[in-house]
Parts: structure tokens; C-alpha cells; sequence
């Protein structure tokens, strides 16, 4: 396995200086040319050699009509042509000296017929040339910390910490603004597959293990095509950090949407289940728990166990998370009597200490971020916490404007109740080093549940969501703790 | 049953004109106070009269020092005052002639002990009064047709058509925003239950059926009380219009949670399916879930079976929707030869023309909303659609940029477009008369997507949440035409 990103095939593509870029025109809705324009847009800081048989000059670069004229073997060369020229053109990319690449073009396996032989083709004149590339039919691929975004998309987000390697593009391009819109978070690196005709899943999967802005990694899959080699590696990085993966072929109609997308044959769900188990990958069940998993498992420690308290001041979202936290294989412990005394001046007396901690319409709404949790993080029955965020900053809005306080001095004295009502949490999830996921139907519309994530609090959109979470980090740690245990066995 | 909610006892409730208020002061951090703010606030057009023992004025409004001086017998009651003083105010209002309550205060069944004696008190002096209330340990009502928000959370949001009948007063006050930001949606009425010591659910299903802003019913279930009159009602009701319930008592942690929470004791998961099937009702797994069918229930035609046609131009996507579908319950059919033939020019040859329909990256964007679907509607092999939507109006944007087209004209074009797709979809949908669930990762932060919302094409959050909609939206169809020829036998 490899030990730094520098050693994978990879590295040029995720990493490239020089792009030897095919496809892009002066026609601006032909997808080559939205790909170039994305990435001049994001501020990509290497340099483009466009190749054009015949524009002189494709948006602004200065342009090459064959790519032996251009004055470098670029690191990579892009590749998004009409299907019957792609084999010429990487054959030409490997005369001038080019190992890597990124085909776009479709129009190979995942059609049949003639496409299965024309990527026959491009395997043999990879094979000959010493070149490796990802695709063909793939959508390209995003380095966040190097302002690359070569994807049809704009790059709607930021930087983070999630990896990604994907059998369908969409879930690259498509899922920046997704992730910024939900977590304020982004991909590190991420990595459209397309047929896998050369560089596979295997190989993401190491890169992204050794790559160091990837905390946690996110798998698209369709199908996996090596089976043994699969398990090995993930087995491998799984053990040093998380990954999670959605399996789109599982049931008879998905392994037939999956045969016509990448032509991969798709096989049954429980051996995937194995597969998964065995490797030390925590499996989601749609692609919003996907993103759900790695954004927990990439802002918080890790259970030390599956003991959950769920702090609320509402008691439906409490029952709601409570059913779901044992439908994820979470417990709900009671409180030990020490905390119950240490608890009781912040319990009103409608409310509830009862594990989840219910504290309906509490006096003093700063116990609920500091006082309250705090006690609750010491409990040593418990591994982690819940925790429900309602709209208070909003009741605080009303009071005020009720009181006829002017609409800057509230906005001022909002920021600062937000600001100190989030450093407060931070600091003990800070100091307990235990995993706090928060949940709210609040989006990042609102000002507190933004600011909640900035700093580094996981808050879900639903009590569902945040115990299926936090389960999948119990799980993790589980599986994990199993694999170190059987290798260390002799 | 009812034929109209003029005959139900929660009409003063959810429509008083006049309303007696305990409970507000000028302490503006009560919760009292922050009700009477939200009436206030929403502009409520009634006529309020607050009953404070020492304060003049309350809010800017007169307040009576007792219920017996205000000028007349008040529709309703409206009761948030501390546990040992609801009975006599009760009684108090029993004197006054007010016949209807809302009992927001908390301290009785749901903490045990004495507060068992204290609810049956309550109980009592409505017997004698003939007073019929919500609550108590509830958080209020809502009618946003009339204005009405009364809970302690302003309303940000719109009318809408989803009733809602809750265990858990949360899921009315907090779920005003939820609607509003996911689906530019609200809630017709909301009745937040509590404890249920008078009126109850059974009560509120009747209403809501009756109800002419509402065309579907959520329930947020902790137990049901009287199981045989709930089947009853509910299997009427759901011959009309749909109900969908989520139950949070199912799991061990969840029946505690519920105990704590409304003292009520749950039943078994599996009693619940079969309550709820023999009911007519949908079950829901999750909140989201409760909401997405609704939406998706009060906003598009019912499908006939269970026949999907897919269409995306993201073969990730429409393979995650395509494998949701299967364990949804539902089928993709393959196309007709005529079909086929129809849609044989729109297809690139990077294309499926299997279900999913996959058009990658189409030429003319404009076939995807208009050509496109049209053909895939009229195919009788099928009984609705899924429709994926992507960032199609960013990627145009980006490429008039590319272009030098200024600002302010490509906001122009943008808005032209975006309409004119909007509207080749809604007459499609008009003219068929088959269910058209829309799925994107944008939010209603895109334009694209708030526009097709509040036209009326329900967009989902995820593949798998479009599928399950659709699923939710053939079993209701199944399950109602089962009680229907059910009833029908002699």
C-alpha cells in the first residue's frame, strides 16, 4: 500500500501542473468547454495547453492545433472528444511523452457492442504508452485545496474534508452545493470513475487513504470489479480513517439501471454486506446518509461505545430520536445518581430527566449550552450525546422586538448570544472528548445552525438522521477495533 | 361522523373570534407572553381579551383582572398558567359561559403521581361545564388561514395544505419552517394535543376530514388512546383524503420516551401496521418522511398502479432512484416499440433509452422539460414519473458569462427560461393526469427549484425520498380502493 499520495497513479491527476486540454471550444455549450471554463473560473493556478485543430485561441488561452505542439508532455491531458477520436488522440498523448489522463468521452462498455471493443482499444494503447487514466465516461475530477474543478459544474462550496470516489460523476459535480448547503463542507478530493477501464475504485480508495485533507471517505458504487483487491486495501485505510459507501445495484431494477450507466454487472446485496463488513466499510442506505455519515464520522471523535444521552427541550424530536437511536443499535442508558443530583437545579418540573433529558421551556436558555450538557458530557454511563437546536434564536428575536428593542441592537445582541451559545458547546465537546451530534429542522438559513457547523458542530436534519449517525460511528469504531484485533492476531 | 367542522368541538378552537388569554404579562420572557406575541405578531383579526390579577394592560392590549369582568363569553379559553391554578381558572371560564379551552400548562399525567389527580380534576370540571379543551401539556394551535398562529414560535411560512394533528406540540410550532424552506409549504391547521385529557385525536382526524384547506392529513402518534374508534373514524376519512402518521413509540426506547413525554403508554410496532393499514393510513418512518408524503400526496393525481418511468440526464441519480423504486414496491417497465420510436431523436447515442431514461448530456436542454417527458407521459405501459433536476440553469449561466453576456440581461434570460420550463412541465402534468415526483440535491435556494414548487411539481430532496413518495402515493391508492370495496360488500 502506499504510503503517500505522491506514489499513486493518481497523484498527477488530482495534482496536475500542466493540462493538456482536448474538447474545449469557442463554443461555449459544448460540455469540453464548460469543463475548461470551470476550472479557469475556480482560479486553477497551473497552466492549460487547449488543443484545437482549428481555433487559435479557446477561451483566452492561447490554443495548439496538435498536441505534439504543445511546449511540455503535460501532466495530463483531458480528454473530451467525440467518441471515434478519442482512441487517436490518447495515442498521441502517449507519443508526445503524456502518462496520464482523464477521458470524459462516453460512448464505450456502457453502450455495448462496438464501445466494448473501443475500449479494448484504449486499454491496449494505455497498455503500450505506460499511461493511466480515469474513464472513459466520466465527469472528471475535483481537488478542492488546489482549486481544481475540472467538472461541468461550478464548484458552489468549499474545501473539506470528505473524499470521494464515484462510478457516476453526478455525485461529484453535483454534490459541492449539496454539501455546502447542508454541512457548510466539501469534497477534499474527488473522483469521477466513469467504466474503470484503466484506474479503478482501488486505487481512489489508496490515494484518498493517504491523502491528507481526506478525513473521511465517501464511495459511489455501482459495481466492484476486483473483488479480492477491493477488501485488501480498504481493509487497510479503513483502519486509519472511515469509509463509508452507497451500493446503487443492490436490488434486481437497480442492477439494470447500473448495467445500462457504466455496463458494470452489479451483484447481490447481502454479498456486498459481506464485502462491506468485511473491509471495514460502514454501508448507507441512500446517498443523503452517505453524506450524513462522513460528515459525522469527519467532525467527531468516535464513540467509545453505543450509550447515547439525547438532550432536548422538546419532547417529540426526543421520542423520535429516542425510537430511532434503537433501531440503530444505540442504547439509551438511565443516569447515574451522581448526575441526577448535579442535573436536578437545571430540571423544571414539567420536564423530564429521564434519558432523553426533557427540559421543555427551561428558565435560563444558556443552561441548555452549557450547564446542562455539561453535567451530561461527565456521565460515565454514556459515550456521546444528542442534542436538539430549536429555533430559540428566533424566540429571542420576537421578545425583543416585543420589548421595542431597535432592530440593529437586536441583530447586534443576536450575534453575540449565537457566538457565545456555540463556543460554549465547542468547548466541551473540546474537553469531554466525546461525540456531540446536534439535529434541528433549522437549515443553514438560520444564522445559529450555521455558525453551530462553522465552528465544527455536526448538527443533522433530523432526530432520525442524527441517531443513524451516530450509529454509524458506534459501528465504525466496532469494526474497526474487530479488524486491528485479526491482524494482530499471528 | 361529521360533514362539517362547523359541527366538531375544536371549530371555536382552531377558529375562535374572540379569545380569553391567561397567562401573558408583560414579562416578555414568559411563555404566556410569547404566545399572545405570536397571535399579535401573524395579525390575527379576533378580538383578544387578556386576564391578568394585577397588570392593566398586557401587550398594549386591556387586561381584565378576572375572566368574570371581560365583556362576553369568549369562543376560547387560552390557559398558560402555573400547574396549581389551571383547575380554578377552568372552572372560573366554566362560570363565564366559555365552553372551549386550550390548555397549554404542563405538570399532570405526563410527570405521574399527583399530577394524575390534578388532570382528572381538570377532567371533572369540563364534565360539569360541558367545556371541551386541549392539552393540558400542549403548546397551542395554529390555523394559518385565519391568521392564527397561537404557540410560542413565530410563523415563518405560508398557508398550505397539510393538517396536522400532533402528540408532540413541535411538530406544529417547529415544523413551520421546515415546510416553508423544503417545500414552500405550510399547514392548513394544527391541533398540538398533549395529553389528551378531552379532546383527542380521533377528534382532530374528524376535523381535518371535514376540513376544506386540507387535503391531506399528517398525525404525529405517541399511542392511540381508543384504538377502536380511531380505525373507525380513520377508515372513513381516508376513503377521502389521505392520511399518513409517523409512530414513535415502536421500539422499547421509544415507548419510554413516550411515557416520559405525554404519559402515554405505546403498543408494539407490529399492533401500530396493522392499526394503521386496516385504517387506510400511511406509515411513515421518519419525520421527513411524514412530511414528503404529504406534500407529495396534496400535490399531484394519484397513480393508477405502480409503474415508473424514470428520466434523468445523471446515471448515478437514476440508478439510486431506480434501486428506491424496487424496495419501494414499485416497477420500472420497459417502453413500448411506440414509445421507443418517439423518443429515438432525443436519445444521444451516450444515451438509455432503458427505464431509467438516461439522456446524458442532451443537446437541447429545453427537450428535457418539454418533448421528453411528453413522450415518456404518454406511454400507457406507465403509471407516473420521477424526474431528475439538475443545476441546468447554473451551467447556463456560466456559459453566458463565458460569453460576456452582462449581468443584468443573463438575470433576465434566466428568469425566462426557468419559467418557461416551469411551465412545460406543470402543462404536461395538467393535461395527463399522472403523478410527476420531481428529485434534485438543490435546495429552494435554487430559483429553479422554488419555482417548480410553488407551481405545484413536487421536487424531493434525494432519489430515494422521490421513490417512497411515489411508493407512499400507490399504496394509499391500494389501500383506499381495498376499504372502499370492503365497505361497498353487503
Amino acid at each position: 500500500m502506499i504510503t503517500s499520495i505522491s506514489q499513486s497513479p493518481l497523484y498527477p491527476i488530482a495534482n496536475p501542473k500542466t493540462i493538456a486540454f482536448f474538447g474545449a471550444s469557442n463554443n461555449f455549450s459544448a460540455m469540453g468547454s464548460s469543463i475548461l471554463n470551470s476550472i479557469l473560473s475556480e482560479g486553477f493556478e497551473g497552466t492549460i495547453y487547449p488543443v484545437h485543430p482549428r481555433e487559435k485561441r479557446v477561451l483566452n488561452l492561447t490554443a495548439y492545433s496538435d498536441v505534439k505542439d504543445i511546449p511540455e508532455a503535460a501532466d495530463l491531458a483531458f480528454i473530451v472528444l467525440p467518441t471515434k477520436i478519442v482512441a487517436q488522440t490518447l495515442k498521441a498523448c502517449g507519443e508526445k511523452g503524456i502518462r496520464h489522463a482523464v477521458i470524459v468521452s462516453a460512448g464505450f462498455n456502457e453502450v455495448g457492442g462496438e464501445g466494448v471493443e473501443r475500449q479494448k482499444e484504449l486499454q491496449e494503447i494505455a497498455r503500450h504508452y505506460n499511461i493511466r487514466f480515469t474513464g472513459p465516461n466520466c465527469i472528471g475530477v475535483v481537488n478542492s485545496h488546489l482549486k481544481l474543478n475540472a467538472t461541468f459544474l461550478p464548484a458552489e462550496g468549499k474545501t473539506g474534508f470528505i473524499g470521494m470516489a464515484s462510478q457516476s460523476g453526478s455525485f461529484i459535480t453535483q454534490m459541492f452545493s449539496y454539501l455546502n448547503s447542508r454541512f457548510g463542507q466539501g469534497f477534499s478530493t474527488g473522483f469521477s470513475l466513469g467504466n474503470e477501464a484503466n484506474i479503478d475504485m482501488v486505487d481512489c480508495i489508496e490515494y484518498l487513504g493517504a491523502c491528507p485533507d481526506t478525513r473521511v471517505i465517501a464511495l459511489y458504487i455501482e459495481s466492484i470489479r476486483q473483488g479480492q483487491k477491493f477488501i485488501e486495501i480498504a481493509r487497510r485505510v479503513s483502519t486509519q480513517k472511515p469509509i463509508v459507501a452507497f451500493y446503487a445495484g443492490g436490488s434486481e431494477t437497480g442492477k439494470r439501471a447500473c448495467l445500462s450507466h457504466t455496463g458494470s454487472l452489479a451483484g447481490p446485496d447481502r454479498l456486498y454486506d459481506g464485502v462491506f463488513k468485511q473491509s471495514g466499510i460502514i454501508r448507507a442506505q441512500s446517498i443523503e446518509e452517505l453524506f450524513d455519515f462522513c460528515y459525522a464520522l469527519g467532525s467527531s471523535p468516535l464513540p467509545r461505545g453505543n450509550r447515547v444521552i439525547i438532550q432536548t427541550h422538546s419532547g417529540g424530536p426526543g421520542a423520535a430520536a429516542a425510537d430511532a437511536c434503537e433501531r440503530s443499535g444505540l442504547e439509551l442508558p438511565q443516569l447515574s445518581s451522581e448526575t441526577l443530583e448535579k442535573l436536578t437545579p437545571f430540571i423544571p418540573h414539567t420536564g423530564s430527566a429521564n434519558n432523553p433529558i426533557d427540559l421543555t421551556y427551561t428558565k435560563n436558555p444558556l443552561d441548555f449550552f452549557h450547564g446542562i450538557p455539561k453535567v451530561l458530557l461527565e456521565e460515565k454511563g454514556a459515550d456521546g450525546m444528542l442534542i436538539y437546536f430549536l429555533a430559540t434564536v428566533e424566540m429571542v428575536h420576537q421578545i425583543l422586538t416585543a420589548m421595542g428593542v431597535p432592530e440593529a441592537e437586536i441583530d447586534t445582541q443576536m450575534e453575540m448570544i449565537v457566538d457565545s451559545q456555540c463556543q460554549s458547546i465547542i468547548s466541551l465537546i473540546k474537553t469531554h472528548e466525546k461525540p456531540v451530534i446536534g439535529f434541528s429542522f433549522l437549515t443553514r438559513n438560520n444564522r445559529f445552525i450555521a455558525t453551530l457547523q462553522d465552528k465544527g458542530v455536526p448538527v443533522m436534519a433530523s432526530p432520525e438522521r442524527a441517531a443513524r449517525a451516530f450509529g454509524a460511528m458506534a459501528e465504525y469504531r466496532r469494526l474497526r477495533e474487530k479488524i486491528v484485533q485479526q491482524e494482530d492476531q499471528p
